[in-house]
């Protein structure tokens, strides 16, 4: 099963990957105008088991109700007619991508997450290994499911990576801390592009941010297409889900019809944006090599006086809403700084948490939160990306 | 007592001027680094009853405790000491005003809108009139004092009216309607001067916006010194108090910090602030000459984003407060627009109320605020400046 089988003997027959989702700290909106954004992972995982054997391909992902097996002889019959090649490591075509639609009896325009989650597995599958591996992968996840958290890129990337361990294209065993040493990064960036693809039958047209930072973790950034991941060192801060339903691409168009009112002032506006969100990776970068408290405390004071201004440009696009604003007061009223994170109009807001501010204060706004209906996870960003777990 | 006094003679004894307070529509803080500020008048006025005759000058302004009396042989003799000119018509100099403070007993850093209100009275009167005329000013004000709603420049263009009306250098009853008919705008011209230099009394340097809304009414653009009056019609709209205290100082202060913290932020917001209140101004001058509900409707929805707009940009600066901030979003819960006006930190909000808003909407706006602790007064923006009443 394997091309350059060695490591993969020594593999025990059950592992785990894991990978982390993603919030966007600056850039919301102002990214879809060639503007920087600044994404980075958060503490909030994907995990994916692998058990290889049997003689079925199992996937039990409970959270979306998954639990779906299949004959290896099945899958067989489905390479032939795919007419997958023998090497594996292929992305699959248009008509090959088709004719799994019609194997799993998936319209076109799916959104459900059950549905785009059975077509991303077989995306990888059948793109990625050389032949059929029995195999069962059972999925559980931290990430709340089709939150602007990059859960469906968390979930691509642990497939994406389990797979190519096991097709022995690389060893997830050998990858560093540092996503810029040679082999990590040969390994990270085929994964990301294989998470890519998956990302572009869930989504039609990711920006590519998702699966970059799910895949690298640390944080991102993105300019006018070009993904540079950045190491930085894990930052505390709380999740709060308003749990008001938005409509990203409403929200979009908002923005764009606000720019083509109102040009004169939103131009402007955006270029605000770009320097805030160029000044927010300096400040990250500058997290790594801080030399004591003062230092720290200066850098994390920053960090919060470009979260406010960002989440009040994010007001003046006319993206945010009531139920984010309050958030932000209720964090304000406990002395931290928050802002939306996301496409805004409902969804989630991000709350920094400096390492300064003392565990008492953070209970304190994440119950007053909680008592205002607000679901909290205290948490991190910047948290390692994809990684392997062996027993 | 009158160099050209026929059109006096036919004056009552017994006149009344009154003049509008103001609120800033565009352009705090932005203003003080050369971007372009809209200041409207408000339908909340200052109102002065001068009665002619008896043998003393009597002034009362029972809102801030002014009850004085002072006999006109005392006035002479000030004259005297000041050196006043025969003509009148002259502004004190230096030397005459600190005369003043010592007659009055009032140091040179008070802050008392009491002792300001004297001051004021004496230099307008002592430099307005050729010779000391009995007289008795009774005042009184809709505008709450020192609240950043122009009650000291509506008081001081209140009284240099009437003076200058008494001193015979004009007739206020010849003045129309329009700032720009030539009569009108000489006498506006000298009147906003006067007040002017009051403020400089109390303000030590103001920007001229006040004096000058409060005499010419309507909307006054001001840009780098350079002030223009722009005749408007009124509008409807809630004047609301969140009754925190506020520090104008401190937070300009704020605000060219964070302007030299984060320059390459902070400029590009200022320059939307200044675009923002180019637009301002054209959507109130189109006012004007609206056709239809239609094209009227359209003016007030782009006056509304523009005031949502203004605010987000104002949280950017960081001078909202969490009183405003909830001020805002309750007259967003009810349909209304709204933003900070003023200095911020506290102080005052303005609700903008479209023709198209039924009364019952404002009156639920206005209960949800007074609930809350707000207080309210539904009045006019674009009022008419200085104005006589002879009954």
């Amino acid at each position: 099963m394997s091309t350059n089988g060695e490591h993969t003997k020594e593999l025990p027959k059950v592992f785990k990957v894991s990978a982390p989702g993603k919030v966007i700290l600056h850039g919301e909106h102002s990214v879809v105008y060639g503007k920087r954004a600044v994404a980075l992972s958060v503490g909030l995982r994907t995990y994916l088991t692998i058990t290889v054997g049997g003689d079925s391909i199992f996937l039990d992902f409970p959270l979306i109700n998954i639990k779906e097996s299949w004959s290896l002889d099945t899958f067989k019959d489905l390479r032939t007619k795919l007419g997958c090649q023998k090497e594996g490591g292929k992305k699959l075509n248009e008509k090959q991508s088709q004719c799994i639609h019609e194997f799993l009896q998936i319209g076109e325009e799916a959104t459900d997450p059950r549905k785009l989650a059975l077509l991303s597995f077989f995306h990888l599958y059948m793109g990625i290994l050389p032949e059929p591996v029995p195999l069962s992968i059972s999925v559980s996840s931290d990430l709340p499911i089709g939150a602007g958290l990059g859960s469906s890129a968390a979930y691509a990337v642990c497939l994406a990576g389990a797979l190519l361990q096991l097709s022995g294209a690389f060893d997830l065993r050998r990858l560093s801390s540092s996503p810029v040493e040679e082999y990590t990064a040969s390994v990270l960036k085929v994964v990301s592009q294989w998470a890519f693809a998956s990302e572009q039958i869930v989504h039609g047209t990711p920006s590519g941010i998702d699966n970059s930072v799910c895949t690298y973790g640390g944080a991102v950034s993105f300019k006018s297409g070009d993904i540079s991941p950045i190491h930085i060192p894990p930052l505390k801060v709380l999740l709060v889900n308003t749990g008001v339903p938005r409509s990203t691409k409403a929200l979009v168009s908002g923005v764009r019809q606000r720019k083509e009112s109102l040009p004169d002032v939103m131009v402007p506006i955006l270029d605000a944006m770009d320097a805030l969100a160029d000044k927010g990776l300096s400040v990250l970068q500058s997290l790594t090599s801080v030399v004591d408290d003062d230092e720290r405390n200066q850098a994390f004071q920053t960090l919060e006086e470009l979260v406010d201004v960002n989440h009040a440009l994010l007001c003046s696009l006319g993206v945010s809403h009531a139920s984010l604003d309050r958030l932000v007061g209720i964090a304000r009223s406990h002395g931290l700084h928050a802002k939306l994170t996301g496409a805004g109009g409902g969804g989630f807001g991000i709350v920094i948490v400096p390492p300064s501010v003392t565990e008492s204060v953070v209970d304190g706004c994440c119950e007053e939160l909680k008592k205002s209906g607000y679901e909290v996870w205290s948490t991190s960003i910047g948290a390692p990306g994809l990684s392997i777990h062996c027993s």
